[in-house]
C-alpha cells in the first residue's frame, strides 16, 4: 500500500500519497472524476508553472511574500522545467474552469516551497496554496492564461517548426521537379499538362498559407486573461497587475504576451481558441489534400497512377509479401481527419459560455493542443519519411502525358472549340492519336499541329 | 401596390396582402425575421395540414366544432394537398418553437374556412385561429409532430425510394460484372484480385444497410408529440386525445404513427431527429465511398485507372474540348459532404434544449429534411445517369491484373511469407514477372507456379 | 405547354424554353441533376457577370472581339445588374467545378449579345458561348473566381454591415448600462459583482473581434484564380492576363481584388474559403454566447433570472395567453448552430481536392455564402428587434446582487480564504447575511465589514 | 542504456529493447511514427489477443500448428488477460490499416510462444509471426475485427453499465419527486406547470432510448470481418473459416459475434463504426441536455433559478470562498461536446475508404472507443456525485410556481385565448396576480377562477 499523509481543504481532511506534493483539492478531484484516461496536457502544467512564477515575482516586488517568495519562485520554476510533472495527476474531464488543475499547481508549489523552507508538507504554513500561491489570481483568469501560454508554446515548439520543415522540403521538391512535364488531372480525368514542380508548388503554397494563418491566430492567443480574477473585473488585484504579470510571462517564455484588452471576454468566451482551432482545421484540410494526392500519384506499383515513387519504410502487409504502402500519407490523413473532428468539438464548446465564464476550458485546451501537437509531429514524420524521399518516375510520367487527348486544348484557339471536340472524341472512339485525327478530319496540317500542340508550351501563358 | 386588409392579434392590427389567407401573426413574423432565403420546407407545411385535419376530426367527434368543423376539414385538406402552399411565406429562422408556422397554418385554415362559410376573412368569426384551429394543441406539440410527419413522409416518398433504386441497380451490376477478375487495391496499392462483382457487391451491401438504418430510425419518428400541448403534460386536452389524433394522422398519411410514450422528452429534446440525422450521415459516408471509388476507377481515359467507363452525359469543360467528367459522382459526393455538415448542425442543436422545450425546431427540421431530400434525389440521378450505364473495360482490367505483383500472395502458403516477399521485391526491382523470379530464385518450378498462382482461384476461400 | 427553341452542344440538340437565353448545356444540367431545391446563390450569378464583363473588356482591348465586344459587355452588365437572374436555373448539386453554371453565364450572355446584335438566338453566331464568352477562361478558374467575388461582395454588403450594426448597438448599451452593478455568475452560480456595462462590454468586444477575423479572412478572398484556366498554368491566356482581369474586376466591384499568387493552389484547393468559413464559425460561437446569455438574463418574467427585459415583438404561444418569448435570440442561435454545421461541411469539402481541381466548388460556395448571409441578416434583426430595446430591471438586479454570498470574496484578503469560506458557508446554511455571520464568527467588526464589502469597489482593481 | 537484441523483418535488422517481446516491425513503427502521445487503446490490444487465440484454435483444429499451438494459445491468452499490455507501444497515428498493431500482436505472441517453448526470442523459430500467428489472417480483416470486438466489449463493460446506472438513478428521482409541482419553462420563459417527476421522467426516457440506440448499433458491430483476409475474398483461408473463428471469438468473449455477411464492405467501409459513433453522438446530445438543465435548475444559490440543490463535492473557487459549482454537470457536458467532435471525425473518416480498404482504422477505433469510455465513465461519476444527491428546494419551487402568469392557460378554454391574454398582460404590467385581474376585468368570478386555475389539475389531460 502507498503511504499517505493527511491534507485538508474546506470540505475536510483527505489522505494523499505521501510521496506527492499535491493536496486535498487535487486528491478530491481524483476521487470525484474517474473519467477517461486523458490527463491534462503537460503543456498546461508547464504553463501553470509560468503563471505561478510570474505572479509570485509581482507579489514579491509588491512586498507581499516576505520570507517565502524565493522558495515559491524555486518551486514554480521546477514546474516550468518539468521536474514535477508526475505531481499533476488530474484528467481533462473535471470542473470546466480548470479550478482543480489550478489548485493542483497551487498545492504542489505550496508544499514544495514549504519543503524548501523546512516546513511540514500539508501544513499550509508558511505557504498557503490559496492565500500565497493564488495571490491576485483566480482559476477563472489563471486557467485561460495557461491555455494561451500552452498554445503559444506548442505553436512555437511543435506546430510551426513541423509545418516549416514540410514547407522547406516541398520547396526543395519544386526545384528538383522543375521541367518534368506531366498530365494534369481535373475531376480525376486527364486534362492539360503542367510540370510536377508546379503541382508541388501548389502544395508548398498551401503550407505557407497555413503557417501564415496560424501566426495570425497567435495574435489573439498572445493576449492573456490574467488580471481578470473571478469575473473579469480584476477584484483583489492592484492597479497594473495584468500588465505586470503578462510582462513577466513574456520574459519567462520569450513570447510576446500582453494583457488582454477585455477581461470579461477573456473569461467568458474562448474565441481566440476557437479561431486557432479553425486555423488548425484549415491547415488540416490543406495537408489532407497534399497527402491524399501524393498517395494517389504514387499508387501502383503496376496498376495505379504510378507517377511518384514513395520511400519504402516498412513491410506493408501481414499477408501480401512485398507490399509497400503509403503509410505516412495515411498517418497524416488520419491526423487531419482527427483535427477536423477536434475543431467541431472546440467550436461547439466555444459557443457554450454562460454569463461570466465558459466552463469548457480543459476540454477546449485538450483538443486545441492535441491538434497542434499532432499536426506538428505528423509534418515531421511525413517530411522525413515520405516527402523528402519522393522520386518522380519520369519515364512513366512522359509516356502517359503524351497519350493524353487533352493536349487538344492547345488546338482550340486555332480550330475552334467545337472542331477540337470532334478531334478528341474521334481519337477517343478510335483509340488513335490526336494528330492522326486532326489531320484526317482536315482541321490542320501536320506542320501546324506539331507547332501548336507542344506540351512544353502549354504550361504557362503565351 | 399590393392590396391589403387588416388583421389583428394581441399586439394590434397589421396590414396583410389581400390575396393571402394568412393573418397578423404570420405577417408579424415576416416583418420581424427578414433573415436568409430559406423557407419552411413544404413538407412541414403539408404535415401541419395533416395535423390540423386530424385534430379537427377529433374535436368534431367530441362535438366541439358545430357548424364550422366541415369547413375546417376542407381547408386543412387543401393544405395537405398543396393547394395553399403559397400562403406559407415564413422562413426557417424564426421563433425556435415554430410557433409562427403553426399560427400560419391556424390563420390560413381559419380564414379559408371562414371564406368557405361565407364569413369575412380576418374577422376570426366564426372560425378563430387559436380557439378552433389550435384546439387541444400548442405549437410545442404541433410543430414537433409536424417535424416527424414531414420526416416520415419524405423518407417514404423520396429517401428510401432513391436508395432502393440505387440498390437495385447495384445488384444488377453485380450480376453483370460476375466473373470479371480485377486487381484489388488496398492503401490504393495493388493487392490480391477480386471480381468486379464482389467490389460492387460491397457497395450494394452498404446501401442495403443504409436503408435498414434509416428504417430503424423511423421507428422513433413514428412517435408523435401531439397531445403534450404546452409543456408535455397534455393540459387542455381530454383523456385519450394523443392516441386519437395520432390514429387520425396515421390514417390520413398511411404511415404507422403512434402517440409518443413520453411527451416531456418529445417537446424538450429531438433525439429522434438527431438519430435520423445520424442515419443520414452514415448513409452519406457510404454513398461518398461508393461514388468516390467509381470516379477513381473510371479515371482516365488514358492516364488514370480506367477500369470503368462511365456514361458521358454532357460536355465536361468550357476550355478542354472533348473532356467528359464523372459529374454524377461529384454531385453525389457534394451532397454527402453537405449531409455530414447538416448532421453536425443537428447534433449541436439537439443538445441545446432548455427545460421543457428545445427551441431549434425549425432549423433541425430544415437540416434533416434537406439531407433526406438530397440523398433521395441524388441517388436517383446517380443511378439513372451514372451507375446504370457503367461499363467495365475488360481488356484493360485483365491486362493490369495480370501484371500485378500481389498475385505472389497465393504463393506464400507454399514457399513462406519471407521467400514470397523476396520474389515480389525482386520482380519489382527488375521490372520482371513473378513467375520469372520465383523460378530463378529456385522457390518453385514452373508447374507449381502455374498451379498455385491462378487469379481465378484467389477470389475466395479454398 | 411552354414554347421552345432548339439549342445544341457537342452532345447534340436539345429543346430549351423559348423565352430564356440559356442554351443546351444549361438545359442538359437541368435534366441531369434534378437534385434538391437549392439554386446557385444569386451572388454567384452576379459574380459571373462581373467576370464575363472583366474578361470581355480585356479581350476587346486586345482587339479580339471586333463587332461583338460591346454587345457582350452590355449583356454581361445585365447579369451584374440582376436583370437576367431568372435565366440562371441551375441547382448547387451539379458538376463539382461549377462548369455548368459557367456555361450558363456563357450561354446567356452569348444569346443576349446575339439578340442585341440582331442575330438568331441559339445560332452561336456571331457570339459563341465558348469561343467568345469564355475566351481566355476555363470553368476551373472562372468558378473559383466567382466564389471569391461573391464572398467578398456578401461580406461587404451583408455580413460586415450586420455585425457592425450589432457592435454599435452593444456599444450604446455599454454606455446606457454604466453603473448598474449586478451579480456576476460563473459556472451559472453566484459570483462576485460586475456592472451590466462590463458584461455587455464583453459582448461588444467579441463582435469587434469577429469583424476583425472576417476582415483578415477577406485578405485571401481578394486573391482571384482567374488566369489559371484549365489546370492553373494559364494555358491559352496572354501574358499579364490574370493581373489585367483582376484589375478590371476590382474596378467593376470596387473591391481590392488582385490575381492569386499561385493558381495551382487556387484551383485545386479552396483554403481561403475554408478559412472564411472558420471565421464565420468563430463568429457564430461568439454570437451564440451573446444571444444565449441575453435569453437567460431575460428569463422569467417571474420565475427566471429576470435581470433584463427584452422587447415584446409578437405573441409567444398558441396556447399560453400573454406569453412572450426571446424569439430573436432563438433565430440567432439557430443561425449560429446552422453556421457551425456549414463549417463542418466546408472543412470536409475543402480537404477533398484531387490533383489539379477541387470539385466541391458549388457546395462550398453555397455553404459559405449562406453562412455569411444568415449571420448578416440575423445581426440586423437581432439588433433592431431585440438588443436595441433591452431594458435593465434595475430594482431586481440590485436586490439579488445584495443577497449574494459571493461578496465575501472582498473579505478574503482581510480575513483569509479559509475564514471567508466559513462565513459564506454559515450564512448559506442559516439563510442569513454575510455581515451577520462575519461578525458573529468574530472575524471582523461591523465597521470593517462595511468598509470592505462594497460592491461598487469590487468591480475593478484597487 | 537499455539492453537490446536484434530482430529482423524484410527491411533488415533492427535493435529492440531486450526486455520486450515485440519485433522488428513494431520497432520500425516506433521509429517511423513519432506522432502524438495517443497509444492504441488497450481494448484494441486485448481484442487482438482474442483474435489470435480464436484463429490459433481453428488452426490447431485443422492440424496446422503441431508442437507450437499450445504455446501460442497461452501467449495469446496472456494478451487477452492484459499481462502483456506494456508490450504494445504503438500509437494511433500509424498505417491506416492497423497493420503494425496486428504485427505487434503477432510478434509479441510469436516471441512469447518461442520463450514458452524454450526457443530463442527473435529467431522466428519455431513460431513465426506471419506464417503462424497470422495464419489465415490479414491485417485487413484482423484489425477491423479487433475494432468491433473492442467496441462490443467496451459497450458491455463501460458504456451500457454507465448509462444503466444513470437511468436507474433518474427513475428513482422520478419516484422521489412525485407530486412536486413546479413551473414549466419553455423558451426559458415561465410556462404552465408540471411535476418535477415529469421533468426527470423526460430525462429518464432520453437515457432509456440512448441505451436502446446503442444496443441497436451493436447489432452490426457483432458482425466480424475476420475471414476476408487481404481484400475481402478470403484468399488463403479454408472454407468455413470466417464462421469458425467468429464462433471462437464469441465463446472467448461471451458476446454474440458472427461472421460478417459481406467481407468486402467490412474491410473497405466502417459504416458499423460510423453508426455506433452516431448513436454515441445522439446519446451525448441527450446527456448534454440533461446535465445542462440540472446545472441551470440548480443555479444560485441566491441569484439563480434555485429549484434544485446539487451535492457539494469540492471547493468551487480558488478566489471566491464558499463557492460550490455544478462540476459534475461540467465534466459531463465537456464529455458530450467532445463526443460530438469525435463523431465528426469518425463520419469523415468513414467516408474515405478507397477501393478494397478504408485506411482510417486506428483513428476511427480510437475516437469511437474514447467516446464510449468517456460516456460510460462520466455517467457513473455524474450519477454518484451529482444526480443521486440532488434535492428539491420545495419551498422555493412552490413559491415561484404560484407567482407565474402562465397559470392563465387554464382559463383559456373558459374565457377564450384573447381574454386570457388580456388578463396575463395586465397582471404583468401591474405586478398583480392573475386572479385580481381576471376578476377586475370581469371575465370570471372568484369561485370559477379558484375552480379552474389549479396547478395540480394542470399537469395532465382532463
Amino acid at each position: 500500500m502507498t503511504q499517505t499523509r493527511t491534507e485538508t481543504d474546506s470540505f475536510g481532511p483527505l489522505e494523499v500519497p505521501a510521496n506527492k506534493y499535491w493536496g486535498a483539492q487535487t486528491q478530491r478531484s481524483i476521487l470525484n472524476f474517474p473519467i477517461g484516461w486523458e490527463k491534462q496536457p503537460i503543456a498546461i502544467v508547464r504553463a501553470l508553472g509560468v503563471i505561478k512564477r510570474a505572479c509570485a515575482e509581482a507579489n514579491i516586488k509588491a512586498g507581499k511574500l516576505d520570507g517565502i517568495g524565493d522558495a515559491m519562485l524555486e518551486a514554480a520554476q521546477e514546474v516550468v522545467d518539468g521536474k514535477l510533472d508526475d505531481n499533476f495527476p488530474l484528467v481533462v474531464w473535471q470542473t470546466g474552469s480548470g479550478t482543480q488543475s489550478n489548485m493542483n499547481a497551487n498545492e504542489v508549489i505550496a508544499n514544495r516551497a514549504i519543503e524548501i523552507l523546512g516546513g511540514e508538507i500539508g501544513s499550509k504554513t508558511p505557504v498557503h496554496p490559496n492565500d500565497h500561491c493564488n495571490m491576485g489570481q483566480s482559476s477563472n483568469d489563471t486557467f485561460p492564461t495557461a491555455m494561451h501560454i500552452a498554445t503559444a508554446m506548442t505553436a512555437r515548439d511543435v506546430t510551426l517548426p513541423g509545418l516549416r520543415k514540410l514547407h522547406a522540403c516541398l520547396v526543395e521538391k519544386v526545384a528538383e521537379f522543375d521541367g518534368i512535364i506531366k498530365i494534369g488531372r481535373t475531376h480525376t480525368m486527364d486534362a492539360t499538362p503542367l510540370t510536377l514542380a508546379q503541382e508541388f508548388g501548389g502544395y508548398a503554397h498551401q503550407v505557407a498559407k497555413s503557417i501564415e494563418r496560424i501566426e495570425y491566430a497567435l495574435g489573439d492567443i498572445y493576449e492573456l486573461a490574467q488580471g481578470g480574477t473571478a469575473v473579469g473585473t480584476g477584484l483583489n488585484t492592484p492597479q497594473g497587475w495584468g500588465e505586470e504579470v503578462a510582462a513577466n510571462m513574456a520574459r519567462i517564455t520569450g513570447l510576446p504576451f500582453v494583457t488582454a484588452p477585455n477581461k470579461f471576454e477573456a473569461l467568458a468566451a474562448h474565441d481566440a481558441m476557437v479561431a486557432m482551432s479553425g486555423a488548425m482545421k484549415t491547415t488540416a484540410a490543406s495537408l489532407f489534400k497534399i497527402a491524399n494526392d501524393i498517395r494517389l500519384l504514387g499508387s501502383g506499383p503496376r496498376c495505379g497512377l504510378g507517377e511518384l515513387m514513395l520511400p519504402e519504410n516498412e513491410p506493408g502487409s501481414s499477408i501480401m509479401p512485398g507490399k509497400v504502402n503509403p503509410t505516412q500519407c495515411e498517418a497524416m490523413t488520419q491526423v487531419c481527419a482527427h483535427v477536423i473532428g477536434n475543431d467541431a468539438a472546440v467550436g461547439f464548446a466555444g459557443s457554450q459560455g454562460h454569463f461570466e465564464l465558459n466552463v469548457y476550458k480543459p476540454m477546449m485546451a485538450y483538443n486545441v493542443l492535441q491538434s497542434m501537437q499532432l499536426v506538428g509531429d505528423a509534418c515531421v514524420a511525413f517530411t522525413d519519411n515520405c516527402v523528402a524521399g519522393i522520386k518522380a518516375d519520369v519515364v512513366r510520367i512522359e509516356k502517359i502525358m503524351n497519350e493524353s487527348l487533352m493536349l487538344v486544348t492547345a488546338l482550340a484557339p486555332t480550330i475552334g472549340y467545337d472542331n477540337a471536340t470532334t478531334v478528341a472524341k474521334t481519337a477517343h472512339k478510335n483509340g488513335t492519336t490526336l494528330k492522326q485525327e486532326a489531320i484526317a478530319l482536315g482541321f490542320v496540317d501536320e506542320e501546324t499541329f506539331d507547332k501548336v500542340v507542344r506540351p512544353e508550351q502549354m504550361i504557362g501563358p503565351k
